[in-house]
């Protein structure tokens, strides 16, 4: 119950923390139909994770190395509302939606950078494991970083 | 109304009718943590598509040259259950879920083929676009090999 | 000297091994031009060297895992013939085509298998490592599925 | 005859002119050898064209709509001289080594930003085509660019 409470906290003092990188579109990820092939957005996501975590303080690297624990992806959702092209320079804007003792989930927007137009929005949750695969517990020397 | 249960109907007549297909995980597929990154799970969703088209009596490619239509993605979900790993022989279920005027709805079960482990069920949502982008009808020729 | 000798009579005797697999042209592996990207053929130069691997006798996977060594490519060499395209069914051809002490070669050919029209020709030079990066000889409980 | 001297010339003309850009290392470009992939270092090269066009004075996507030509590889190379990993800021050095008539070729180095370690290099032949698929000539608007 309290969990629950402080889930729900968190989770709003979170949803003000977006962070913005920039991707331009390559042409291999464009496919027969002139657009992005829709598995590539997930890529991005990560791109998208990866600069969240720089911008925070910390290299998910380091976070990979450090710690022995590893954000596997449990669940990854997308909605394509405008299609992305080639050499199109996108902004994702990152936040951490949900932060609980093992889960974490990520939200997601793309936007075109000129036109501001919405490309696409999603999610990733992720659980974290061990090397073995096992789950456990956020490591807490790098909870800070999320809250 | 009557759209709402003719649909409901389809759905339901849909359900039994998955189509199976292999993939055997390469090593492209991997990444550092030893397991298959999670994007090319919809990767391997449109191989299941493919290979649903085909044994459902029709080609993809041509589905496309004829018609003019595209499938595009509006929407793709993922879960993953349990990891597939490199040279994993995996079994792809593909079904239709839903079949609308202007959308398909897939719905897919990854499984590995020697433990019969679940490794992951997804869905993708397409809409029906012309060559210029714009929403169009389901091409009539076709819609036969769906329902 | 000896050396340069029996290198070049393996050379010779291995060229009329080739080990032969298909592969299904994927919509992710396309791009806009309508054809496939170029860097998909590398991916499939390694589905090649995996069946050539299994149709010889082992796993690449139980390689890697049994000696502790793995096959890091050192150079790639791609000429592209005629396109390949969405849903092309394609033959490929691989085969060893150098075989030392601490380097193996590969030599692939990829054809369109109803129409036999050759799509590529590649190559691939690949140097044993152990898990820490360092050259070492060819494990010898395995030399001999190369010979 | 002539043909053969002013193209010499070109490519020593051309050899001073490298274009320099940088990307960042994602997870999905490792596999479980813990390294980077051998074959998404065409796609870094296809990057580096990008950039070389972009700094040049042009957008590559401008040229295939504006010319209906279409710079497809006839051939690609890379030697992997030490690997990169994921996180690393890599800079890609472009430049055009031979300019033709029909024919276009680029070179490539990566480099580990922070050392300046050697990471690959490589190079691309590219053939003009149209969008029939046919030879032609390099747009006469846009060798300026090149020259």
């Amino acid at each position: 119950m309290a969990d629950q409470i402080s889930n729900t906290t968190t989770a709003q003092a979170l949803s003000h923390s977006k962070v913005s990188t920039e991707i331009r579109v390559r042409y291999a990820e464009t496919d027969q139909m002139g657009l992005v092939y829709y598995a590539n957005y997930l890529i991005w996501f990560e791109v998208g994770r990866a600069e969240f975590c720089r911008q925070k303080g910390f290299v998910y690297r380091d976070f990979e190395h450090d710690t022995g624990a590893f954000l596997a992806v449990a669940e990854a959702q997308c909605r394509y509302h405008n299609p992305a092209r080639y050499d199109d320079l996108l902004t994702i804007e990152t936040q951490v939606s949900e932060f609980r003792k093992r889960t974490v989930r990520f939200q997601y927007e793309l936007i075109r950078k000129e036109s501001q137009i919405l490309v696409a929005t999603g999610m990733t949750l992720h659980v974290v494991l061990d090397r073995q695969g096992r789950p456990k517990s956020f490591p807490t020397s790098y909870r800070h970083f999320f809250l």
